[in-house]
């Protein structure tokens, strides 16, 4: 009987406990497989948060794929409330907080990487001052819908960092009737080129978002330990709530000390099937993924990758051979508020990864249509495409745009899993008809033109 | 100076007549284009002639991408209501009707396909009866708007045949408060698999659409020369209407004698460049299309082929080097009207196609969801995966579902384009958030089960 022991329940570490008992059964293997989870909930949509402080989901439950009911019924030992703090890979044994310790053959470090909090947010207890936090578990859900709740209609909230999180955040406070103010580092939407970024921007500016680009918040104004403005190199605005969404880290520290390799971000860097030491495995969040175009490791804790990469390993824990062949760097979102509609989607590598590479990339911007021009459902989108001069590789697609923009993205996607050329993002064969497509798609007008700049 | 005669000014002769004078111009070739059209109109959309038939498009002017006009600004020379009637391939003449010949050094044939009228439609003189007619042209688009609003709200229509016109016709009438009869000789929509064309077949009967699967029209009834109904070899039915869109059939007659090869069905088969025969070219409706992944030649005369195409082929006319390298048989549409939404897309070989090319078929269909179950945007959608036993390679996938559904068939695509397996599907870097997908993507979770069961 080989006893694995999951640390962490969520998408990865339940997609290869699962996975494990799954290949067991089917290669007759004798498998235990026991999980510890630190929170109060398994395997819940983090990136569903967002959509609940909105108001398009009523019941958090709604977001919580698999229950810990769920989980035990299908013939895990899962144990809530519990931390691990300590491992000793020699020994094959992890201690959680209170001191009890859990032997192992096989360990999976599952434990994600929670979000951060600078010093400026932090009560001298280390805990946020009141109206200050971040998005990331449910309860931080909870806590949100709370003060919303509390501050009312008209209050205001300073959104720091504009990733993928922030814009999201800035669309349910707006939709919550909040006024909303984005404070970024950067020019906003870091994953986007800044051409692209920019169409982003205006879309929160004309729903109503002020908008500050270049801005690093040096502290916070306070009244008692309660928030009621946030300072940053530049100015100060007043505010009732303040939403931190500057990143996540891995939760990693009690790996430190062992001989398991981390990152200098504490980021895990397994093989494809998942192994990252001797009798250690990883998936999720708290690891780095492969990213197939340019063979590099990136650290993009995003849902998707957990669960595959948690299946891959769960499989192969088990005999099996399933492998997570790493990922493009694709992902997702829109912004849907105060009258403004766009979806944002990128793949593949930035102009930036491209030239770290040492490609010679030909980039352009293509202005086009979701549908047929005259149709109702033609909504405008543009789309960025980079590829590489002297293989004519596709290098890189990102698209920002009105309804059906953003799954666009899907294809070219395929086109770079696939090591495909522009000219096949141009030529291949993508559906048409006049509600979804101009005769040659959008996005094969935009690969056709940088074809033809090569 | 080499002079080009373009027989067709739609999607395939004008793609091709532009890009010869875009290349030459390039190349510092001397070309002249001579486009001869026998119609009164030339680039429009045939595809969105229901759209406008529906409501959605309000100046047929807006379904003509370049009007002759715009055309002539470029440099072409244009000849409207000219039809060429006969070639001489040897001498390089076309003859047309009124007796003029021109000579030419390179012929393109890009005469496309007109609706097919089967007997029972026409009087004696060969026109059609009155109230009858098919759905193909401007004229016949106009023709339609004419006898809705003569016929007005609750009178009936029956549709003929039920491939991609006939469900949006059925759409267009519903929208138009007609009543819709539709008959098929086959289970409906004949491009699906028998239990996707099950969920169509559902949407319309749900939408108030009679269907008649399995009906072999027999003949029309008739009042002097105007219909009262459809008689079939298993009933009748009143009609005040009756839309035909059985098929179409290349408009190729004036070739038959020469030495350019045509199929039975009087299809041509061009080269990758479009070449026919010597000093003879062709693309668009007229032509069939080399389909990748068995490399058979099928007829699948459509917009996205005949641009793609034409493109090809007017570089290649111009001493360039683009080439058309076959499809993958995407095809897309929606049934939206009383009540029902479902968009309908396929890509790749049907399970008897794949069964004539001797290959072994994994099917199987998976139910799923547009969006995380929590968002509002989450819709059902059912997905068809195919692939090969012995290699794993994908071989087709096909998609009835609500929004968002549709235009997920181009992930496939690319997976088919670049000749991948089913597990590049599955696993390949899709992009998700709630709004957009599972974090699984449908697709993939469709494909995984193939994979699984293989």
């Amino acid at each position: 009987m080989t006893r694995v022991l999951v640390v962490g329940a969520d998408a990865a570490g339940m997609s290869a406990a699962h996975q494990a008992l799954r290949t067991a059964r089917k290669n007759g293997r004798e498998l235990s497989v026991t999980v510890l989870e630190r929170g109060h909930h398994t395997s819940y949509s983090a990136c569903g948060i967002p959509y609940w402080m909105a108001g398009d989901v009523d019941d958090p439950g709604d977001l919580v794929a698999r229950s810990a009911h769920e989980h035990l019924a299908s013939g895990l030992d899962l144990r809530m409330g519990t931390e691990v703090v300590a491992v000793d890979t020699a020994a094959r044994t992890a201690t959680v907080a209170n001191g009890e310790v859990f032997a192992y053959d096989e360990l999976v470090v599952a434990t994600g990487a929670p979000a951060v909090l600078p010093d400026w947010a932090l009560r001298p207890d280390g805990t946020a001052y009141a109206g200050v936090g971040t998005v990331k578990t449910l309860d931080d859900g909870g806590a949100w819908l709370e003060r919303f709740e509390e501050a009312g209609p008209g209050a205001h909230v300073v959104v720091v960092g504009a990733g993928y999180v922030g814009v999201e955040v800035a669309e349910a406070a707006l939709r919550r009737g909040l006024g909303v103010t984005v404070l970024t580092r950067t020019r906003g939407m870091g994953m986007l080129e800044d051409e692209m970024s920019d169409l982003v921007n205006q879309a929160l500016v004309d729903a109503g978002v002020e908008l500050v680009l270049g801005a690093e918040v040096t502290g916070l104004e306070l009244d008692g330990d309660r928030v009621t403005g946030v300072r940053w190199d530049g100015g100060t605005r007043d505010a009732d709530l303040v939403v931190v969404s500057v990143g996540v880290r891995p939760a990693t520290d009690f790996l430190r000390g062992t001989d398991v390799p981390l990152t200098e971000g504490g980021a895990l860097r397994p093989d494809p099937h998942g192994r990252v030491a001797d009798g250690v495995w990883a998936a999720g969040d708290c690891c780095e993924v492969r990213r197939r175009i340019d063979d590099a490791w990136v650290f993009r804790p995003l849902g998707t990758h957990a669960n595959k990469h948690g299946r891959a390993l769960g499989d192969s824990l088990a005999g099996g051979s399933l492998s997570f062949e790493g990922m493009t760097d694709t992902s997702i979102t829109r912004f849907a508020a105060g009258g403004q509609y766009v979806e944002i989607a990128r793949t593949g590598l930035s102009r930036k990864d491209a030239e770290a590479a040492g490609l010679d990339p030909v980039v352009l911007v293509t202005e086009g249509s979701t549908a047929s021009g005259y149709m109702p459902e033609a909504d405008p989108v543009a789309i960025w495409v980079m590829a590489d001069r002297a293989t004519r590789r596709l290098l890189g697609v990102q698209l920002v745009g009105g309804r059906g923009a953003g799954k666009r993205v899907d294809a070219a996607a395929a086109v770079l899993w696939h090591g495909g050329t522009v000219d096949d993002l141009a030529w291949m064969d993508l559906a048409y008809a006049p509600p979804f497509a101009t005769a040659w798609d959008v996005l094969q007008v935009a690969a056709r033109r940088v074809a033809e700049r090569i």
